[in-house]
């Protein structure tokens, strides 16, 4: 009787801990909560962590001392995100998705939070031991995808605007060339948006040459901030030229596109095969 | 220790199924994953429903039958959301929030997952009765408060774009006046992004006069889909003017706002008071 009431607890005890990804909550809050002595908590939490080394969801982390106490950490395995990104990958391989002007339609997707969840917890898992600050974005498509990114990772979003429209105080803006459009084109971010010396985590949907991200990067050394990674959904390598950023991770490669025979070739990048 | 083990198993079935939120995960999946019996995992099921029910965090939905198994649904009690609110209430009613042109400055509220998430689920447990097929929003603001809400819900989202440059095939778009600038503006939406005869949820950041929500009602009817519901997360009060719309929930009221005083009031809406 006692032991199921110990379920019962370590389960509720779970629940809260997942409703609050990485939030610290205090023993002593738990403790109050359930009518339990700290200790007794104390011995639910390493059960828990027990049980959960057998999912590869995620885990626990415990922090002692005075301003302590226990966070949920949400994961995805390896094995998990191969098999996700390879599902995805064939999803987006097929002649309907094809667009004028060699895009690919990958909004329905983009905008769906049960494509984006493991999406987001795949960037989390690799930039995660980069400690960012905060996940920075450009509108619109990649928007829910640094949201989710943000999420995982238990930090705030910031999104940039195209254009020179932001009217949030003070703004920096500057220009930059779109790999696709090859025209110039201009993006900012309000002033009071961004701290100097934060570490940033940039995300965006798709790099074709990389000059909106080149953008961004060029945007945030004028907040005086630390670029610490650079991940985008897809990128293209359907031409044979050069990227004009280095150090970024992908999750897909667009191997091929071709409107006319209606081909389309997504693969996982190297990293998820 | 067979007691033991069952706890373990308990604690994991939980994290799988709030890992996968609003997702049916079938019986069968989970005995495999266990090595149990199903009726093992049935009981087990049970015992987790009765913990659930003393934290009002949420609730597991079991689907009888061949297409059956179990679905965990995230939720936020009535009390906790009405602490929520009046604390968000609180935050957003400090006169360094004042902006030029009489805007309050939120966005970095807005973009915040650990403030997204409460506000999604509030959404959620407002208009879930409702049904909806899918949460439509209109860029930029509003798209993590749409996001958050479909992923409480369990549903796609669909983002409406500002001007006339959706670039994924045939669009529709629409002219609207909004209140704010008083200017004809337009948005427009891609064809394949709604089906006809969906139920549609709105939701937005902010609303004024109503004009930016009333644009979108009407390109929804372009798309001949069936508006269940309209959520916003501020409306403004300052100005004696009626609204344009009606029938929509409003989360929090702006009551006033003045750049000379300095004064800036918000309340929760008397929903959440």
């Amino acid at each position: 009787m006692d032991k199921m009431k110990r379920a019962e607890r370590m389960v509720a005890v779970m629940q809260i801990l997942m409703s609050k990804p990485n939030r610290l909550i205090p023993l002593t809050i738990l403790a109050e909560r359930f009518g339990a002595a700290k200790s007794t908590i104390s011995e639910d939490l390493l059960a828990l962590k027990e049980s959960l080394d057998s999912t590869g969801q995620g885990r626990l982390e415990t922090v002692s001392g005075a301003a302590g106490g226990v966070r949920y950490i949400p994961e995805i395995s390896q094995r998990e995100a191969e098999n996700f990104l390879q599902e995805l990958a064939q999803q987006l391989s097929v002649k309907e998705r094809i667009l004028t002007g060699s895009f690919l339609y990958m909004t329905d997707l983009l905008y769906d939070p049960s494509i984006l969840r493991p999406l987001g917890l795949i960037f989390a898992g690799a930039f995660q031991e980069k400690k960012p600050d905060v996940v920075v974005t450009i509108e619109t498509k990649g928007i829910p995808l640094a949201l989710v990114t943000a999420e995982a990772l238990g930090i705030p979003m910031v999104i940039i605007r195209h254009g020179n429209k932001v009217t949030e105080g003070s703004a920096v803006s500057i220009n930059y060339v779109s790999g696709s459009s090859k025209r110039i084109q201009s993006m900012s971010l309000g002033r009071r948006a961004l701290e100097s010396g934060k570490k940033v985590l940039l995300i965006d949907d798709f790099m074709k040459a990389g000059g909106t991200s080149l953008g961004m990067i060029n945007l945030m050394q004028e907040f005086e901030v630390n670029v610490v990674g650079l991940g985008v959904l897809m990128e293209s390598l359907t031409e044979n030229e050069p990227k004009i950023v280095h150090h970024y991770l992908s999750l897909l490669q667009l191997m091929e596109l071709d409107p006319v025979q209606g081909i389309a070739i997504v693969n996982p990048s190297p990293e998820f095969l």
